[in-house]
C-alpha cells in the first residue's frame, strides 16, 4: 500500500524515478518540493509555481500554528484553499522549529545556555516526553506543541503529507544523548501514528521521521526502526554532519537500509537542497527533498548558475554588476531571463529593495532547480543517470540534455 | 502637430477620448499611469502590467539620477530596456521630489525651517535661478538639478513624454511668492525646451507643466502661457488647494483655458489618482493621470473596492478580516479575486509582512483602476459618459456597464 511508484531505476545507484500519490494529485519523483513557509511561495502566486514545474510545496506547520493559526486555516477549508494551491502540500512536524528556535539548539538547552538571539525570537521553557513548551516569538504568549498536537495542526491544515513530531537532535550532542533522544523520537512516533488512526484525515499521508545523529548504527536502526512503523513514507531528518562528504554517508545509511527493509516507502531528504546535494541525493534514492535554498538565496541576491566552482551561485549585489548588460544566466529560458532582464537592472533591484528584484531571483533560482530535477528524472527514465550527473557537477546548465520534456507521468 | 488623436467627445462635459502616440506605442486615452517610480511597477512584472490594461507607465527622474544613475541606465539602451518595458514610458521631472524632499516645502525652505525628517531624507541646500541644490538622500553627497539637467537625464533615460523642470509651490505659500515662482518655472519652461532642441531625443516629446497655484488668474495665465509654447503636451502641477471641490475647481481653471487656446494638446494631471477624481478628472478634459494611489495603498493592505461611502477602501488589514472567506471585492474579476484568494488569507499575508500579499493588492487595485478607465473611455466612445460617471459614484462596480471591450483604438 504504498503511495509510490517506481518506474525506473537507475542501475548503477539507488536512484528511482516515478511517481508520488497524493489526494492531491501526483508528483513526478525525483523532486524537490519549495517552501510555502507561511502560505505562499514568497512573492509567487500558485500558478507560477505550477507553471516552474513543481507539483507540491511544503508548509510550515510551527509558524502556521502560531499565525493564523491551524483552526483559523481550518475555518477556511484547509491550507489548500486558504493559499489557493490545488497541488499537493506537505506540511513538516513543527519539530525543528520548535527545537531550532532562536538560532539555539537543544544541546544549548540542555545545558541551559540561553540560545542567540532566544529573546527576540522566542524561547524553548521545557521538553519533556509529553512534547515541549515554548515562548511564541510572535507575543511571548506560552505555547505548547507534542506528537498529538502536531498531528492535530496538521490534520487542521489538511495537508497531503504530514510528518510526525519529532526532536531534531544537533551536531553537537554525544552519542549517549543522541541515542535516547532517537529513542523518544521513536516513542514520539508511535503517539503520531495512534493520533492520526484515531482522529486524522484518511486521506492524509503520513511519513516518519529518521533521526540518529551521525552515528551508523544509530542511523540504521533509526532507519529500521521508523520503516517498520505503519507510516506509509519516511524522511530523514536531523544533524546529517558537519560537511557534504559526511551528510552523503549519513544518508547512504539510510537509504541503504531503506532498500533493504521497505525499498517501495517513498522518501524525503528534510531541508537539503544545496545543487550538489540534490544531483548527489538522487543517486542515493531520495526521492523527494525540500529547502529554503533557492528561495532564500533569491531574496538576497543571489542567482543560481551552472558554475560548480562558485557553488552554483552568483551574488549580484556585488558592484561589479552595476553596468553588466548580460542575462542572469546565460541561455537560461527562465521567465525573468528570457524577456532579456539583466545582471545590471537585477542587481539594482535588489540594491533598491525592490519587491520585483527578490520575484525575478525567486523565479530564475525555482526555475533553474526545477530544470535540473527534470534533468535528474528524464536520465533516470533514458538510463543516463551517471553521464548526466557528472555534466552536471561539471557544469552543465540544466534542460540542456536533451531528455524529454518532464511531463506528468500518467499522461 | 500634436500627438494625440481625439475620436470622441462628451457633450456635456469637457471630456474627449483618444489616442495618444508615442515612439513606444499608443495610449488608450483617457487613462491612469501606474507608478514604475524606481525603475519597476513594485512587486510585478512589465507583462502583468500589460496584461492589466496599462499601455503606460512612469519613471521617476529624481530617483533615477541618484541611484542607478541616469548614465548607467543609457548605458543599458535607455530606461524602456533597462526595465524590461517596451510600451510608452513618462518620466517626471524631478522636481516634484526635489521640492518636496524630506517631507518639506518650499515655504519651509524659504522660511528657513528644517523640514520634518530632512536629516534623514535628503535636503535642499539652495534654490536659485539656475537650479536646485540638495543633499542625496542616499550617500549625503551633494546634487544639482537645474532645467538643463533634468532635461538631460530624461533624455539618458530616453523617456517618450519628458516633462520639463519645473517649481512646483506649495499650498500655503502666498500669491506673491507663487507668481514669482510661476514666473520662474516659465523661464526654466523655455530652458528646457532650449536643450531639448538641441539636445534631446527627437522622438522624445515634452510635456510643459502648469502652475500658479490656487490662484485663477495665475493659473490661466500659465495655462496660457505654457499652451502657447512649442511643448506638444501640457501637465497640470503645483498645489490644487486643500480639498477636491478646489482641486477641480483649479484643474477646470486651466482645461477651460486649454479647450479655448489649446484644445488639440494632451493634458496630463501629475500625482492625482484617487476614484473620485479621476470619474470627475476626466469629465474635465484630462487626458491621463499618475498617482501612487494604487500601487501604495495596495502594498499597506488597502483594497480598492466599489463603496464610495468609504472613499472606494477597505483596509484588510483590520482584526475582522481574520476570517473573513469572501473574495477581496465581491464579483471582482482581477487575477487575484478570480482564483479564489479570500480577504481573510490577503489580511494574513499583509499582517506576516509576506510579499505576496503587497502583490495580489497591488494587482487588485491596479486592475480596479484599469476597469475603472476602460469604462470611461468606453463611455465617452459610446456617448453615455454622464450616466456611467454617475453610476460610478454611486458605486458601480467598474467593468460591468456592458461597454465595448477598450481595446486599442487603432485595432
Amino acid at each position: 500500500m504504498t503511495p509510490l511508484r517506481i518506474d525506473a531505476r537507475d542501475p548503477a545507484s539507488q536512484a528511482r524515478a516515478g511517481v508520488l500519490s497524493t489526494a492531491h494529485g501526483e508528483v513526478r519523483t525525483p523532486a524537490f518540493v519549495p517552501l510555502a513557509t507561511k502560505a505562499t511561495v514568497k512573492g509567487l502566486l500558485p500558478q507560477e509555481v505550477k507553471d516552474l514545474g513543481y507539483d507540491m510545496v511544503l508548509g510550515n506547520t510551527f509558524h502556521l500554528f502560531l499565525d493564523p493559526g491551524d483552526e483559523r486555516i481550518a475555518g477556511f477549508g484547509g491550507l489548500h484553499r486558504f493559499m489557493g494551491w490545488d497541488g499537493p502540500i506537505v506540511t513538516d512536524s513543527g519539530g525543528f522549529q520548535v527545537f531550532s528556535m532562536g538560532h539555539g539548539t537543544v544541546a544549548d538547552e540542555i545545558k541551559g545556555r540561553a540560545p542567540q538571539g532566544a529573546d527576540r525570537n522566542g524561547k524553548v521553557l521545557s521538553i519533556e516526553e509529553d512534547g515541549v513548551t515554548f515562548r511564541s516569538y510572535l507575543d511571548g504568549s506560552r505555547k505548547f506543541m507534542g506528537p498529538e498536537t502536531s498531528m492535530q495542526i496538521q490534520a487542521n491544515l489538511h495537508s497531503d503529507l504530514a510528518l510526525v513530531f519529532d526532536e531534531c537532535t544537533p551536531f553537537n550532542v554525544d552519542r549517549e544523548y543522541t541515542a535516547r533522544s532517537t529513542e523518544r523520537t521513536h516513542r514520539w512516533l508511535e503517539r503520531c501514528l495512534t493520533w492520526h488512526d484515531a482522529h486524522g484525515p484518511e486521506d492524509q499521508l503520513v511519513y516518519a521521521i529518521v533521526q540518529g545523529g551521525v552515528h551508523e548504527e544509530l542511523r540504521v536502526e533509526s532507519t529500521e526502526h521508523v520503516a517498520a512503523s505503519r507510516a506509509p513514507g519516511v524522511a530523514i531528518g536531523g544533524s546529517l554532519g558537519e560537511n557534504k562528504p559526511q551528510m552523503y554517508e549519513v544518508v547512504g545509511w539510510s537509504t541503504a537500509a531503506l532498500d533493504r527493509v521497505a525499498p517501495g516507502k517513498p522518501r524525503h531528504l528534510l531541508g537539503i537542497g544545496d545543487v550538489d546535494d540534490l544531483i548527489t541525493g538522487v543517486g542515493l534514492g531520495i526521492d523527494t527533498f525540500d529547502c529554503a535554498m533557492p528561495t532564500r538565496l533569491g531574496r538576497h541576491g543571489v542567482a543560481l548558475i551552472a558554475a560548480p566552482e562558485k557553488r552554483w551561485r552568483v551574488d549580484l549585489t556585488a558592484g561589479r554588476f552595476k553596468d553588466d548588460d548580460g542575462p542572469i544566466m546565460d541561455g537560461c529560458p527562465c521567465p525573468a531571463c528570457a524577456v532579456g532582464l539583466t545582471r545590471g537592472y537585477v542587481r539594482y533591484l535588489v540594491h533598491a529593495r525592490e519587491l520585483t528584484g527578490m520575484r525575478l531571483l525567486t523565479i530564475h533560482n525555482l526555475a533553474f532547480v526545477s530544470r535540473l530535477l527534470a534533468d535528474l528524472r528524464g536520465a533516470i527514465h533514458a538510463g543516463r543517470l551517471p553521464e548526466v550527473q557528472a555534466a552536471l557537477r561539471a557544469g552543465a546548465a540544466p534542460g540542456t540534455f536533451g531528455l524529454p520534456a518532464a511531463t506528468r507521468a500518467t499522461a
